[in-house]
């Protein structure tokens, strides 16, 4: 048997995880690894809550590992480097995303591409190289290899910057990877949540015309006064979607849910794209004819890698972008992640740490 | 009303066409327009039966309006031609696939992308800008504006080019325009029929690696000695199927029945691409999963432009590639159809038209 979590390394670490499929969490000691001498280690300021924390704490995907520690939207400043670290030093403003390791010697790495490297290992709920768990951000503080740790630009508010680590990259990669980044590209985005909201102001910085596609006609004020959508549409209101069709290049699809894809497709133009950065449960249907007669391709895309996520976070200070959140404190987490299974969040909770997170 | 098939234009015509859901085929009277200034006319000498005659023929898609005269891999020798025509005369080995007009001003059309033009009107079971209908190559002779006229390579028998026309364009064109013709590419062709033969030639012309994925193993052997393939898996055989993972780049799927897409994703590396171009009756299951957690790709593919036709039919010559095709008289497509629809023909039927089709 391996040693208890608090155990297994020397630096003591407090956090809160769930223990159970009740997904409930609480404080929890355990501890990190000493500073090595590519390792950053930062005090955790802010976390965000990230849809997928849920799913995790709960084990809606089948793969959790109990204690569980959630948080792959992690920011705070450095408190130690190691002596090989070139790029950072104690006091720097600094994050951590959905990943901390990876092989480092396949095709995928070797092109900046960790998040797609078979043996990526995620920031908490996965197997570190020494055999021993990740444990993530909602905790008070962490250490990482710097290929893992982003800078955060001197502009942007830290709490507001956590959740681009997770909901903006991924919102941020498919519209470059896929070619939606170009001005005067017409850019759907369906789902008005953490990961949408955050895509609008993505697209719409990158020059993007942005339609907003949901089922809750109240959002539409919102989108086009404060996020900035250029259009909105209320994807059951057959009229307002069939004036649509034929209309975008591409869309980002940030919906979990189960979903039809038939009514996105007839939106798309010719040659568009509809990437899925929401991973519905169960498969959805897919009718080939409408792939077939407009050339059209459905995509799925995954986070992104570190070169990019630096190169997606100094975009968002250059453009001023952040998502709105709302800051709560640890002990508010749990009633969080209630309101989160229900979507009653605008649009990312953000775990203030530092100053609620207290040892028990 | 308008008048009758026969009378609707002045040069008399004649085929053979369905009546009715039957799919029968019988001889039919008909008539064509008279050369108009950029029109080309010629003698058809060889029609391909493609599996959507079959379709067509038997209203399986829901859209025939009877009679109908299939064809859309047409060959022949040009008898006449318009005062404007500039590319083509009398005499020239010629041919039209699966369409015969688009509008010419929308984008696909100024992209030389006729065939994703709206407006596109088919070779057969088409309305024509005059109202009649359009009838296709199981008949004596045609008549279509140049644009849509495919020149035939010198060293390309007339007889087996016939089915490059939709065959060749519809797996030709997804892998130029998906990325799959760089030498090297690791490519997989699901299904080795009338397309799927076709697809194996020119991937491995462009230069790719190629592996036949089938769920019939008698055709391994033709697969690799005949059609050149490098490999061969029996999508029925989990050991062969796991042992495959990851190893392809993208995958040219001819498929046309229901089929599982689990077991194709899971042939991809990270970034690789499905191209559908056969187009299942209904819905295919999609599991989101698989496509985010390696950025993959579902696309569909409809034939082609004009000036990809006939870029494709000139690598044809130049790389010597022509379907394997059975040559069969007239008055046998009936039991061709029955044939082809048990999947009993290597590869393609090809009509003798000018020597069998008799006038009543």
């Amino acid at each position: 048997m391996g040693k208890a979590p608090e155990e297994e390394h020397p630096v003591k670490a407090f956090g809160w995880a769930a223990r159970d499929t009740s997904g409930v969490l609480s404080p929890f000691k355990f501890s990190r690894r000493v500073t090595q001498d590519e390792d950053v280690r930062f005090k955790i300021l802010y976390c965000g809550i990230c849809h997928s924390d849920l799913h995790s704490a709960k084990n809606e995907w089948g793969n959790s590992t109990y204690p569980i520690l959630p948080g792959h939207e992690v920011v705070g400043v450095v408190t130690e480097v190691g002596s090989k670290v070139k790029k950072y030093k104690v006091g720097d403003r600094v994050g951590v995303g959905c990943m901390v390791g990876a092989c480092h010697t396949c095709d995928n790495c070797e092109n900046n591409l960790e998040n797609y490297c078979p043996k990526m290992i995620l920031t908490y709920n996965s197997v570190n190289s020494d055999g021993t768990m990740t444990y993530g951000g909602y905790s008070d503080h962490m250490v990482a290899n710097e290929r893992y740790i982003v800078r955060i630009p001197d502009n942007l508010p830290l709490d507001a910057a956590a959740p681009l680590l997770c909901a903006g990259i991924t919102t941020y990669s498919p519209l470059r990877y896929f070619g939606l980044d170009k001005p005067g590209t017409k850019v759907g985005v369906v789902g008005l949540g953490g990961l949408g909201h955050v895509a609008v102001k993505f697209a719409k910085a990158l020059g993007a015309t942005v339609t907003v596609i949901s089922t809750s006609p109240h959002k539409k004020q919102e989108a086009i006064e404060v996020l900035g959508a250029d259009s909105f549409l209320v994807s059951t209101n057959p009229e307002e979607m069939q004036a649509a069709m034929g209309t975008l290049d591409g869309i980002i699809d940030t919906v979990s849910a189960v979903h039809a894809l038939v009514p996105l497709l007839f939106l798309l133009k010719s040659h568009g794209k509809i990437i899925m950065v929401g991973a519905p449960e169960k498969p959805l249907e897919l009718p080939v004819f409408p792939l077939i007669i407009g050339r059209k391709t459905i995509a799925g895309s995954c986070i992104g890698g570190m070169k990019e996520t630096q190169e997606m976070i100094d975009f968002a200070g250059k453009h001023n972008i952040t998502p709105l959140i709302e800051v709560i404190p640890m002990d508010y987490v749990n009633t969080a992640m209630e309101r989160l299974a229900k979507a009653d969040v605008k649009y990312r909770f953000v775990l203030d740490v530092a100053n609620t997170l207290k040892a028990a």
